[in-house]
């Protein structure tokens, strides 16, 4: 275990914590555990510490029922169980740092507090998107207590049987979480988003399947496109948006990212990083001995990318709590990890979740990668019940895992959660092959998923199975033979133009056929999901011809390319077995 | 990657495969996937290849309601997808090494088959054990699919008003899913296991969560006694146990643990190792160059305790024919991995699984270990439906994990999982505890119990909060104050002897009435799950005081110990919130 020298300061009789949250308060919680003997204020702004920032949706929507269960602890709580002073209503202006003192301007004015070890966990503000007219009543934020409050009684003063209208400018993850939501709540909501897909940190491929299961929710979707601006229409919004289209809502909920909250370290002259976030160390300390700095407002690295800035995600921020306060009373410390940007959403049905590198992050870092696609039952297939779960991975040329995505029903966290261990001890595409997880019928399979993901990369990676991809195939109709190995009765349903079907149990049978066909051309072989058509383009590469297998097949074509609607295209529903 | 160096001998033009379900089917399939020239012969003695028979107990519970749905390939299907020779019925009564040919009977004679490659996957043999009357027509087995079909039968033949009773003899994985799926057929049942809890790998002190859920169920549980033997009641099995009880039943379901079919390749002169498994290296080979061999039969090395002897796992079967193919055919291949021993099982409502060491397995085989418990939520406590996953989780002095098992209704498989990924990463608590994994309200914590493990783990090691434990109790009784840090409300409920009650949120003031109790007698704290007294622990050892916090608290102290029935110590339901 790394350690870290104790400094040779002694440990500090004075600590204050700036943010009263996620990041600050486990700081402030395990700075206690750890020394009983020290002052610790903590300094929170708005009126309420420790609530859970990411239930605000799930009580909007009434899945929370209660309010108070978001409120987590209070201040009088943490007096008594911690004998921490919280002080909310407390806002931080400056900080003295040779004087070590911070500036807390309250409702009764302002006075100055002496620190020690300051630790600095703003969080992050809302990015406020160029829309004229967001000053309009029916425009809502959804960080806050305070925000959910406003939000959820605007919506409770809707009239049952009239308009109920929304929009929700962002299809981030809080802005799928909103707009999931406001339909509980029986509104009708557009959703609009800058990107040309829903949730920008997922790879494209998987976005239609989000939007499928949005727009199956009467979801109106508006992609790459922006909101110019909210005039009035009679007490509701009318929301201009770039492509010309106009939508009249009761509420409009504008989730358009975050930026770290360091302005007040900016003033305080701490050195920052990347895209405004505060520089610490790997224990958590800024470029003032005296001063560490968690959460949302920090600079992290990117564990596969090496790419920096802030990460708004509560794990992390509540580690690097911990993590801070142990180096500022001098203990043993964990070197600051990467962050993976482990991230999950359920949109209605579905659940989409994200861990380590995207293919478009790579390809901005410009670092090589197979990607692999597998859809594989949550569970066993002959057990009742199994869901699709539909996971895309990137891999380095070395067998490296360095990304995976999931969309699907059931399942989906639990995959991701495994990649994300995998990734974060640095395992290849062998050592997912050989993962052993459990097994028993209502829960995998013999075979699960990640150890198909394994299996899958490693004839990539050895060239046992050469790929072709879905953003391949434009090239692929022009220059290959297309090999359909599925049933007669699936290419009857739809089938690429000038595609030679046959099924993979002929194929041994008819190979002149396909050398016939082929003329010499390379041949591009697919069937549903990339299984049987794996066996066909070894049969074929073993009699000698240029043959490759469609990764992830039609299911992950057709999911990828969305304008793929011909009439003799059509478009299967991927995401219910 | 490690790399196999391609033998010298020309790939086989003749593989004989034995035994045709998981290890033996997923070689055949692998080896021609890599050679569509060999010939390749599946011998198989049963009637069916390919079967799910993980899936056996779920079709006689009426869960996995078509029969065919287990049955997933016949000899027709693999040979048409995989040009695979697959004969049923054709039993190998000897293998000739020399000659290098199997003998084959059948139900038309007997035949000889030659081979370049032979690989052996018998699997394993029912146990039987040493109970009079097993020839009982009541009496089955429940590992085949004929086992199944006349249980089957027998079950549909009972009277639906008249007596519907089963023993089930044997506890282990397939014994509580034959109980689960006796009982759903509206049997009433009774288990008979020889060990002193029920589902033996279990570490004792998780058992009794399954054995209330069994009880809650209505299953009669006979546990530490052995059948001794079986007679006829008026068509009925009169099964008589070791403590004198006698209980008649229609069924009787006999699952005793199973040993390696290896009479074939003991009869051979193959090497064998422990437990009579066919030993194999790396790459699935034999002590016989040209005979390979997986699965059941075979002998593997535990990872954690590096005890060998045979595994019957369907997971590790099925990769280790994958692996034993690319060497018979001069792949690279991945070195054979040790094994986790990840299993689960799901007994009613409640969710069992475990992976690595137990604490069993680790003492006996001498070596050192930290055990950590923690009981937390599903996913975040705010958001409607967190149920408890109760993880128990052992750690090597310099923090490495050792193993990990956990009962819950909920999260169970997943946890394990990520844990069996962290075990095979050869993860410490440091790593645990820096996991990021996905995070929204649905689908976990912010503080996942993974790295609630890892954080607790921490402070075990590094001497933040030493640990007394369930079994230390009557020495704490003896020696100890015990300081019991819950409400009033929960003291009242249900106490230790002579437990002196202050909540956690008192103790700062009342540290002098601590003092005064233990009168120089070490503190031993708890609370209902550890984690008010981890904050209390902390306060009187940096008062001065000789304390220590009971690992898992009273949740873990009244599932270990279901010998404290006193009418003081109420036992919660510990699987329901």
């Amino acid at each position: 275990m790394p350690t870290t020298p104790a400094p040779d300061a002694p440990a500090p009789r004075r600590i204050v914590v700036v943010g009263g949250v996620a990041g600050g308060m486990s700081a402030a919680a395990r700075a206690r555990r750890l020394d009983e003997s020290a002052s610790i204020v903590v300094l929170e702004q708005s009126q309420y510490v420790s609530f859970a920032n990411c239930g605000l949706p799930y009580h909007l929507s009434g899945e929370i029922e209660s309010r108070d269960a978001l409120l987590l602890h209070t201040p009088e709580s943490l007096r008594a169980a911690l004998a921490l002073d919280v002080r909310t209503g407390s806002r931080v202006t400056a900080v003295d740092r040779d004087a070590r003192t911070v500036t807390v301007a309250t409702a009764d004015g302002t006075y100055q507090l002496g620190y020690d070890a300051l630790l600095l966990a703003p969080g992050a503000v809302a990015v406020t998107p160029p829309i004229e007219g967001l000053d309009h009543p029916a425009v809502y934020s959804l960080r806050t207590v305070p925000d959910l409050d406003s939000l959820t009684a605007r919506v409770a003063q809707l009239p049952v049987d009239g308009p109920r209208r929304a929009v929700v400018v962002g299809a981030g993850f809080i802005g799928l979480e909103a707009v999931e939501a406001l339909a509980a709540r029986g509104l009708q909501v557009d959703l609009v988003e800058l990107a040309d897909h829903v949730l920008p940190p997922l790879d494209a491929e998987l976005a239609p399947l989000l939007a499928d299961e949005l727009r199956s929710h009467g979801v109106g979707l508006h992609l790459g496109v922006s909101a110019r601006s909210i005039t009035d229409d009679g007490g509701a919004a009318r929301v201009a948006l770039s492509d010309g289209t106009q939508v009249v809502a009761d509420v409009v909920v504008v989730n358009v990212g975050v930026r770290p909250a360091s302005d007040l370290a900016r003033d305080a002259g701490l050195e920052l990083g990347a895209r405004g976030a505060i520089r610490v160390d790997a224990d958590q300390r800024t470029s003032d001995p005296h001063i560490w700095a968690v959460g949302d407002a920090v600079e992290v690295t990117q564990a596969v990318t090496g790419v920096t800035g802030p990460v708004p995600l509560a794990g992390p921020a509540n580690r690097q709590g911990r993590r801070a306060a142990d180096a500022m009373l001098g203990r043993r410390t964990t070197p600051q990890a990467t962050v993976l940007g482990t991230a999950i959403v359920r949109v209605f049905g579905l659940t989409a979740a994200v861990t380590g590198a995207s293919q478009a992050a790579l390809d901005r870092a410009g670092i090589a990668h197979e990607v692999v696609r597998i859809h594989a039952g949550h569970h066993a297939g002959y057990f009742p019940g199994a869901q699709q779960v539909h996971v895309v991975a990137t891999f380095a040329p070395d067998g490296r895992l360095l990304g995976a995505q999931a969309v699907g029903c059931e399942g989906v966290d639990k995959r991701i959660d495994v990649l994300a261990t995998a990734l974060r001890a640095g395992m290849t595409a062998d050592d997912l092959a050989e993962l052993e997880l459990a097994y028993a019928p209502p829960y995998g399979s013999a075979k699960d998923p990640v150890n198909m993901l394994g299996f899958v990369a490693q004839n990539v990676l050895d060239g046992t199975m050469p790929q072709w991809h879905a953003r391949d195939l434009d090239d692929v109709l022009a220059t290959s033979l297309v090999l359909d190995v599925r049933s007669r009765g699936e290419f009857a349903r739809g089938h690429l133009p000038g595609a030679l079907n046959i099924p993979h149990t002929e194929l041994r049978d008819r190979l002149d056929e396909v050398r016939d066909a082929a003329a010499g051309r390379p041949v591009a072989v697919h069937c549903a999901s990339g299984v049987r058509s794996y066996i066909a383009t070894r049969v074929l590469l073993q009699d000698g011809m240029d043959a490759r297998n469609l990764s992830g097949g039609w299911l992950s074509l057709v999911a990828a390319r969305p304008d793929l609607t011909r009439p003799d295209l059509t478009r299967p529903d991927l995401t219910r077995r």
